[in-house]
């Protein structure tokens, strides 16, 4: 860890005016040779993606190769890596002169947190302290697409304010960040928490939104002309917003317990997207003189039942439960775009491109609390006796925790999510002064692909 | 179903000057919580989806959580969810005026459509009449997506035509028939019609094609140069065009038997669509003085492969066989479109915006008597004994049936697709006078996603 | 055999100004034909996709449907099939003036070459001696995606300076001269290189790149206005990208050993491809003055970490060892594309229109030869006695060679597929003469989809 701290402290408090073309390749030769480094001293194959699976397999009484997690976790992992690197980068699209930005810097940093994720998710859940290994196999990678996309929800906020260098250094303490608030919020609080709506949409929010505040710039007004969509981008958004919606019961079931468990929160999240779209319309077609859609609602409240569904969809939330979830966020959303937005741009000097306060934050604190209030709700005659302890896992120094007290610690989960996100974002100014003084937004024609020195 | 009928009413019968403005947030509103109270009353998971699957295990011998019907048809699904939503949208796209509105209320009407389809379908197949519910798991949403689907083909007929509220109706009353039609068809009739052949696509394009029969409106011919395409508008169709492509396999195998029946079909339709293409761009070549090819066939003509082999493909249709339907079927489907479209425009007055007469009535109609004949020819010496059975399910009150009696029931079945897919489109003028006023197609740029009143 | 060899010669050896009106059809239906034929004589289901699957179960005691190879293969199946169509077909729509050409063309002959390579691949591998057929399942079809994936890398070096005749002449010597070299490589040598960084990218590559050679047209500079890329070109360019970029993994591990061998693969082609973003980026900032980056080397040199592992992905490369491949496969690609592309250009009258040097030539031989290293670095104390054997299948009469020996083996096969690469494309002169004159390249808009006689 020593090296990359070092890579870490190297580029975050560089002088501010570096030229890009030396801090951008600096930064990821250096970061990646940290990695490599890291991943040579730390990181192996777990049992099922070893060669010694043969003989493990033997000594567990394991009969068929189809046992093995891959078979279990591999579909959906893919449909998250779509949702990471084509849903969340074609929905940056929609800026006319930041297609580029907005596709090719989300694969840059996705690239880059991946690889962080895993060493900082394995040193906090599962280092082998006896090794001083962390095995890794499929379940650690859609691990380390969930802890990223909190990073990616961020740039959603800062789209087009910001050099690719401040994205890698948001990145990296973002996912540093995100691994500390999951430790503490799904092993010492015990929480339940599959598709993230605390630990990634609530955080990511946040974090995002408090980095917009530490970089507001007063004459960003002048470039606003610039910020908007021209119509064959918002189709692209398009791309991004129907991969994010329709891989979204992959993305909440990815690493929920085997057989029903997959299978409950993949049906939820579907019935709480659908009836989403349908109040996400409604509210905007009301909200225009002529009855009109705005594409911006259309891309984006449209999801909103898919982040509010991240935690209670394990549970027997009930169908009906997951529907009317949807139809309260694509209202809550949508009101969102239309009313909080513009009030955070005008009042408290808050810039969000991308409206991830309305996408992400709002609706992913409320997904905590929803999945507080039906972890409380729960019941040995709903749940059945076994199928209540291995939904929550009340097990081992758990086993006397009552779904009440589960509920509690569910909504001090969001709580903590809601203060890392919101702290960790504000700090991003301490150690970066030059942060603020990032002269380029949208102020020339992006046909290159460039980014100016920041 | 009280509630439903009553919005159902509402809306359907309302004068036909509304304002969209009102009228669209009203049908979403009140639909939506239609859904909320059906789903309320009827909807519960079933047994694999439910935390008593830890019971249920135990209690029929299942040895691992990995033989949970999730891990048999999830892959599949999400493969036909984005051909729902990703292909048809993007396949709508090709107007150069109407990119928005084609993926736009595609994604609107197949988010209530599957709603409305998990309760239709409900009630005719999976009613448990003890208890009054229906239960749900991950074949349900499969088989909402291809209820769906009907309708979305009849909007295919329709883009750019009517407004999202008289979309909204079509769906309703749609998928309404769409599970009467399939209750007939599959159960009354007891067909195979695993990829629907017959009960989705042949059904879906006639009553799209009778719908708009029911709209011709006579001065359409002035926006005639607004019904035309741009490069880029045909580049996004072709997303469209390759998703429904690569995953009709996945389409057609989703819900047919397990093990040897989703291979078998996965493999016949791969087989058929790759013909399709050659034989599509060889008449399309052919068709034009200089050898040019037109965009309009490879985006539709080329998918009618897939279409035609709906039925036929879980059977023992063989490998060459396969070959043979694409083969046709590319080369009906482009003479549809060079000769049939414009013949049903000028003498019959039937405006086919997308061409679902050529990529779905009339493939989806030979797919159903393909099938028919395949399952004529059925025989012990080609399937072995409990192959024919379980592929055919001669069990219970049908355990007599012989594959030439089948051949025949397939036949009707494709019969009674047509007539409901016929009237049922042409009932559509009957509560609704005003449908034939309507009085925007492309008489604007429709750049902020606008719709107009209807 | 023989019906296709004559439809060969017909179209192979015919004058060179033939109406593309003729020469098309004439090409898709006569092949398609003898696909038909060729299907009818040889082609079968296998045991797991025939409707004998149920007694063929109970003969070798499978307990459940789910052991079918199907279940363990489709979901990968799907990601290469979108990887082939999608992928490689977007990456091709850069050229602001051939989109369509780029993703219409790919479709027809990849639609020819699967079911060519079926047949290529099944006689060299797989036929039945006892009855003459060649019995296909789930593993048929993604060997017969990655066989036109050969051809379709070829495509690249060619793109916008051939005639689809041409192209699907390319496609069925490549397809044939694939099965081939696959046959000595991986029957005879008996190597392992199951994501085809030898078989597939390397041959590919370097057929390709020959071919161009062969091809090249002294006036091309003229055109060279032409050879460039529009915004919107350029983000369609990168769908393709992230579609090839993200499921390289599915690709790598799509035909693997059951359990481990999947699961080892994917986690190493994730890797290596996540390293990989970060030098090209690097190397791409680092190249122009102003740090801009361009879009060439993120849309291609980021999927060399890919190429480049697909033989020592199913190895115990470890996982910092995939990390190192990625990061010199990213610079080695990044500088081809910066110095390499304009020397060929210039002094050896190569013209590579995508680069495919520097993509899938040089990084598949790379591949090839770390294949070899880590091979013959294997050991039985890293991969135990029965995973040692497993992985490299040392057994029949391969039992006794030894890990250093394989790493010989490996060795030969990269430059037997170098070798049917070069000579295999450079034949390519002899039987078509007028290919030097083909007199198209971007010499008009291409807005129709047109193509001019060749």
């Amino acid at each position: 860890m020593g090296n990359c701290a070092q890579g870490f402290k190297d580029f975050f408090c560089r002088p501010k005016n570096t030229n890009v073309r030396v801090s951008l390749p600096a930064v990821c030769f250096v970061w990646q040779i940290a990695m490599i480094i890291l991943f040579g001293v730390f990181i192996r194959y777990n049992e099922e993606a070893d060669t010694h699976w043969v003989e493990h397999k033997k000594s567990h009484n394991i009969t068929s190769d189809i046992e093995n997690d891959f078979y279990f976790r591999y579909p959906s992992f893919q449909d998250v890596h779509v949702m990471i690197f084509v849903g969340f980068g074609f929905l940056m699209t929609f800026l006319k002169r930041y297609s580029f930005g907005g596709v090719g810097f989300n694969f840059l940093i996705a690239s880059f947190g991946v690889q962080w994720a895993l060493l900082m998710q394995g040193w906090f859940h599962t280092l082998d302290h006896s090794t001083g290994k962390i095995y890794i196999g499929v379940e650690s990678l859609i691990n380390a697409d969930f802890c990223t996309a909190g990073s990616l929800i961020a740039y959603g906020a800062l789209l087009g304010k910001v050099s690719p260098v401040q994205l890698m250094v948001v990145t990296l303490f973002g996912v540093t960040l995100f691994a500390v608030e999951e430790y503490i919020i799904l092993s010492l609080l015990h929480c339940r928490d599959a598709g993230g709506s605390m630990v990634i949409h609530c955080f990511g929010g946040y974090y995002g939104l408090a980095i917009s505040w530490v970089l507001y710039r007063p004459k960003l007004h002048l470039s606003q002309r610039l910020n908007g969509s021209v119509y064959h981008s918002d189709v692209f958004a398009m791309i991004g917003t129907l991969f994010l919606w329709m891989f979204w019961p992959s993305f909440n079931s990815a690493i929920t317990d085997h057989g029903d468990g997959q299978h409950r929160t993949a049906i939820n999240t579907y019935l709480a997207l659908a009836s989403c779209v349908l109040t996400s319309v409604a509210i905007s077609s009301m909200s225009q003189k002529t009855g009109k859609l705005d594409m911006v609602h259309i891309q984006n409240a449209t999801l909103a039942g898919g982040v509010a569904m991240g935690t209670a969809a394990e549970f027997m939330i009930t169908p009906y439960g997951a529907l009317i979830v949807g139809f309260c966020m694509g209202i809550i959303s949508t009101f969102g775009y239309l009313f909080v937005t513009p009030f955070l741009e005008k009042y408290l000097k808050i810039q969000d491109t991308c409206g991830v306060h309305n996408l992400h934050a709002v609706p992913g604190m409320l997904g905590g609390f929803i999945g507080a209030i039906t972890a409380a709700a729960a019941s040995e005659s709903v749940y059945g006796k076994e199928g209540l302890i291995s939904t929550f896992d009340f097990e081992g120094s758990f086993k006397d925790r009552t779904p009440g007290t589960q509920g509690g610690f569910q909504a001090a989960g969001t709580c903590v999510s809601i203060a890392f996100g919101l702290v960790g974002g504000a700090l991003m100014r301490i150690p970066n002064t030059g942060f603020v003084n990032v002269s380029f937004l949208f102020n020339r024609s992006e046909s290159n692909f460039s980014v100016e020195q920041s």
